[in-house]
């Protein structure tokens, strides 16, 4: 079977792009419309109201539920920006080159059209961090397999093309970029002061708590130092690891609890904005490298638009500094 | 004087953020509206229709101007990003970096209310281009400079809150981390290949046309291998040369050539969306280091929003290949 998608590598800074045929448009479809249709959709014409339920892993609700209806539901994506046909090998045209687009592209869908992660219970967070975790542990069997993108995109500002809340789950054959740099800067610091900067930073946050949001037993929520947009939050386990997938079932409740407070403070503060957040971890292979990653969530409320400095620099620019956004997500009562 | 912003060093990747209070806003002022106004504004509410003319650099058309109308004026930005208050150190703060944000940060302004670049002639934009490279002149003469951005936001999705044709100049005390990296990657490929990365790559593409969208006797427009988004133009010299402001006036006007043609394909051929366009051209210090960087413009078309997995892994995913986009650009006739 032919792969639909191929990522061809930057010869300049090495870095991936996705060119995924499979969800194709002809030029002219890219032809913009102005105009900027209201964001809802209406159960009826939902996607995920009427799953195939055979293609369907679901995840229930503890006591009683006499409809047998799921929680948590995941399925592969329609569209996949990944797929497992395919071999991993690199190939080469002139100067450049490219890979297969081999993975792995699933959907994480709730159970309710209309509640965003914000207005959920713990509990309900808490069984979508298991689906997360669970697939990430079947996905990473892989051989081929490099990285997993755990993601979730509120709004269509945010990149979300349908209303009803769900997440995403994207295997690839490559270290993302990003990921790469995060790794790579974990790894000086360490070689240079022989700790992890994750957990230093840690311990300056949680002494200063000028930064600091929320912290419950296992996590602390910061407004990162160098924020890179305004109200950005990051989730941070206090215990070292670089590896989200080995975190215990209690510590899956903790970090439930502080993703579901976190949302709910930028629900309520800033009227519900469009946001994207993600889980940054270690690669999923050549482990002994990355033993001084420290993972974590990142939540990134859409408050401003990429202009052409930031594309071109990769520098962005925040208007409210981050010890007034902490303060002001902190004092939110919920 | 105080300045009003500081740049913050990431820990983890070393890039850096700005902090601009001086568009401060209270943290209530980002409450998110879900309306998104039409992006048209009259010149009656144009803040570049009645600009103080003791503060403009002014550039005319050649011949006659009897109303002795510019048509390109420069002035200061009047919420600047960067301004030249306050010394260039490296502050600390606990395990952080910081340093004030020093620079310069200008706009271009074009004569006419309604007429984008797509719509201007090779003249107009050649002025356009002049008043880049005599601005750049002037600011590299600071030595607290380290880098000058020159872009361009077309549309309310591009980041312009303007309507008005406008581009801006910024310059900063940092080298950003995307041309860091691009340096680093030319440098490193110029250590194992005696040979300019883009030269072999102009090379390349010159010979196999697939990607080439346009060309003149100075300038070639091509569509990149690794396009980040669908539709992204690249316009590179011909000639080696890291260095933008070395353009010589004949190469000027062969760029105005090129920038304006790309442009007005992307306004034909896509209904004039939404664009980025930016330079790319070496730091402006320690200059013997840069000899293997290559100076172009970037223009990259709104056509998708960034969602988690872009922002999280720093992978675009493009749903058109590059070779089909150029197809489609080459053959618009204008």
């Amino acid at each position: 079977m032919k792969n639909n998608s191929e990522l061809r590598q930057d010869i300049v800074s090495g870095d991936w792009v996705v060119i995924a045929t499979g969800r194709a448009k002809r030029p002219q479809e890219f032809l913009q419309s102005k105009e900027r249709p209201g964001f809802y959709q209406p159960p009826e014409s939902c996607p995920f109201e009427n799953l195939d339920e055979k293609t369907l892993i679901a995840y229930f609700k503890s006591g009683e539920h006499p409809e047998n209806k799921w929680w948590v539901g995941v399925v592969p994506n329609k569209y996949p920006a990944f797929s497992r046909e395919g071999e991993p090998f690199l190939h080469s045209v002139g100067p450049y080159k490219w890979t297969e687009g081999i993975g792995y592209h699933e959907v994480v869908i709730t159970g309710d059209h209309e509640r965003s992660m914000a207005e959920m219970s713990s509990e309900e967070v808490e069984l979508i961090m298991r689906a997360y975790q669970e697939r990430y542990l079947v996905m990473k069997k892989d051989d081929g397999i490099r990285y997993i993108a755990i993601l979730h995109n509120h709004g269509h500002l945010a990149g979300a093309t349908v209303f009803h809340p769900h997440s995403q789950i994207i295997a690839i054959p490559v270290i993302p970029p990003d990921i790469g740099k995060s790794i790579r800067g974990s790894g000086d610091y360490s070689f240079r002061y022989r700790s992890c900067v994750h957990c230093q930073v840690l311990k300056y946050e949680l002494e200063v708590k000028e930064r600091l949001i929320y912290e419950n037993e296992s996590f602390a929520v910061l407004a990162p130092f160098a924020s890179k947009t305004a109200f950005e939050i990051r989730i941070f386990p206090k215990k070292h690891s670089p590896y989200f997938e080995e975190m215990d079932k209690e510590a899956r409740v903790y970090l439930a609890d502080a993703m579901r407070i976190s949302l709910a403070k930028l629900f309520q503060g800033l009227g519900n904005p469009d946001y994207n957040f993600f889980l940054h971890t270690a690669p999923t292979r050549d482990t002994r490298e990355f033993g001084q990653y420290h993972w974590h969530f990142e939540i990134l409320p859409k408050t401003s638009i990429w202009g052409g400095f930031e594309i071109s620099t990769g520098i962005e620019i925040s208007t409210i500094t981050p010890e007034e956004a902490a303060k002001f997500l902190r004092e939110i009562k919920l």
